[in-house]
């Protein structure tokens, strides 16, 4: 960014920010094996290792409390979380919960919140060991730490990538994204006339997947039991293209993803037909899918194929190739950097 | 609480509010040592003790940024947090921090929180290992999450403190205190009239105590050097008072301290006496000290009475005797259980 001026934190996007914030960290501690750039942070206790990772919630940035359900946004606070402890590979086993609490907010609506993180709690077999709670001026304020473990030869980078490696991808993508057009959709509707009762049936789907997600607890399991090691993996919170970049930047390589291969759910497909966006944009930009990206080396290629519910959508090519999108008449276009997140989530600055 | 209806959270209280919705929580993972109720949360590794605490800071709730500095902010964000790690006996290696940031703030202010952050990291030898960073429409929202670690022999929690164990507390109280309401007039007065310029000479000590305060990290070296193990430690954030009532709570007992014991510092009481109030109930009832409570076996008290910088307050007694305080005059006063804390920063709801 040399000798360009920054005006405005939005101009400059939240992982620029990041770098120009934390580039001259460095690590004193042995035991601080990976510090900030991946999913989780890791802390080796002699070759035990504990992951660490952190989302900010933020009413008005994150949620609308207008149209999402206190207990629903809940279990997502803690599902963010676990998503990127399983992005490494890891096992989750304990969160700290802190809150923000406006005035608007009764007692009841608190409880409503606490039992979904309970929920989520017993769902994927989680401790609730401490945090802070606070009264906040302005709007509710979440903020969750999860701590998981690995072994160290289990754990996996977003660097490992190399050239020639299968990109895969678990579930459908985009889904979460639609939901949330549909909420907001249905939320104008309402705003405007609030005698109008909000058209949802046939997305049940999709709105579950905005709603409710639910993070991959079940990949490393699969993924062991046979045998197979993924080379680079991330969790899709900020959509395909951004989290793809995040591997190859780490890793060092190009890709080349095939459109037609990304996983795209009926309902997905419908909605956007309607609302006349691409589902495949939608699977690229949109965010909060909570599935899981990685890359496998390509002799683990038959036995991925056998797993249920992942889909090889593309290959890693040298840096030098960029990253391109194939198209089904074989054209290529070049896939862009800007996630979900970096539109949506910095709007306000 | 039962049969009591609650109306507001403000009326429940903080600590209240924490039981209630934490009331019903199991730990599952034999790893989990300690959960919610002390200043740390214990993972246990093999024996290998990693300690959890998180802290939530809100403008307009903990910080003004009217008169606090942003690279002071930073530096107290990671401290509050030490001071946590420390309170258990504990030594701190890493941090997470994580930023809501309003759209008021330039990149230059953000730097400049950054850099407080930075510094805090270096004086105590911390690893600033990950976080996050989200645009805020409410104002900053501050989150640090400190992991340390302890040798299980060597940690100290709030319950263990014995009738007839003495009551310590180190460096002095009610400074921090004072030096809000120094800079809470002052800024009273400047936007009464911009042309005023603020008196601040002559309280360089309370307003570091509040815009800089420090963690107590010398402690538990001390304390090892002279081969004393606290019985129950707590750090001081919310007050004596309130702190005392903690640790006497989770151990079972009551307590009765000496007024003209606990430690004042001169520009505490200087300015105490300007505004009419007494320097023991600030010390009382004042928060963000951040010194260390602790009570020791009475075996101990030659050992203690030689470290510089620590004063032992009063003794530890029968839970029936309740929460007394002796006069100069040896008439008694019970002691309130609100803190500072209580009724600051619930105020707004």
């Amino acid at each position: 960014m040399a000798g360009k001026k920054i005006k405005t934190l939005s101009e400059l996007g939240e992982f620029e920010l990041i770098r120009k914030l934390t580039d001259d960290i460095i690590l004193r501690h042995p035991g601080s094996r990976k510090g900030i750039g991946d999913d989780s942070a890791v802390i080796d206790h002699n070759g035990f290792l504990t992951l660490v990772t952190t989302d900010l919630l933020l009413e008005g940035i994150h949620f609308d409390l207008t149209y999402v359900p206190l207990k629903h946004l809940g279990y997502k606070s803690v599902i963010v979380n676990l998503s990127d402890i399983y992005a490494m590979n890891g096992i989750p086993l304990q969160i700290t919960v802190s809150i923000g609490i406006s005035s608007k907010l009764s007692l009841g609506a608190i409880e409503e919140f606490y039992k979904g993180i309970k929920l989520a709690c017993n769902q994927y077999d989680i401790d609730l060991i401490g945090g802070d709670t606070s009264a906040s001026l302005n709007g509710l304020t979440i903020s969750v730490t999860a701590l998981g473990t690995a072994q160290s030869q289990q754990i996996v980078y977003r660097k490992g990538a190399k050239t020639g490696d299968l990109i895969c991808v678990t579930g459908d993508l985009g889904g979460a994204y639609m939901g949330l057009l549909l909420l907001e959709r249905e939320n104008r509707f309402f705003k405007a006339d609030h005698g109008y009762k909000p058209q949802l049936d046939g997305y049940q789907y999709i709105l579950e997947r905005q709603l409710k997600p639910e993070a991959r607890k079940d990949l490393g399991r699969t993924l062991m039991g046979n045998q197979v090691k993924p080379t680079a993996m991330i969790d899709i919170s900020d959509g395909l293209s951004s989290e793809l970049m995040h591997i190859c930047e780490a890793s060092g390589t190009g890709s080349r993803i095939f459109a037609d291969r990304i996983p795209i759910h009926p309902e997905t497909k419908k909605l956007a037909g309607h609302l006349l966006i691409s589902p495949v944009v939608a699977a690229l930009n949109g965010g909060e899918d909570y599935e899981i990206l990685f890359t496998i080396s390509p002799e683990d290629y038959s036995r991925v194929q056998a797993m249920e519910g992942i889909t090889v959508i593309g290959i890693m090519t040298e840096k030098t190739e960029g990253h391109l999108m194939e198209l089904a008449d074989k054209s290529t276009i070049i896939m862009e950097a800007q996630g979900w997140n970096a539109n949506q989530r910095w709007a306000g600055l």
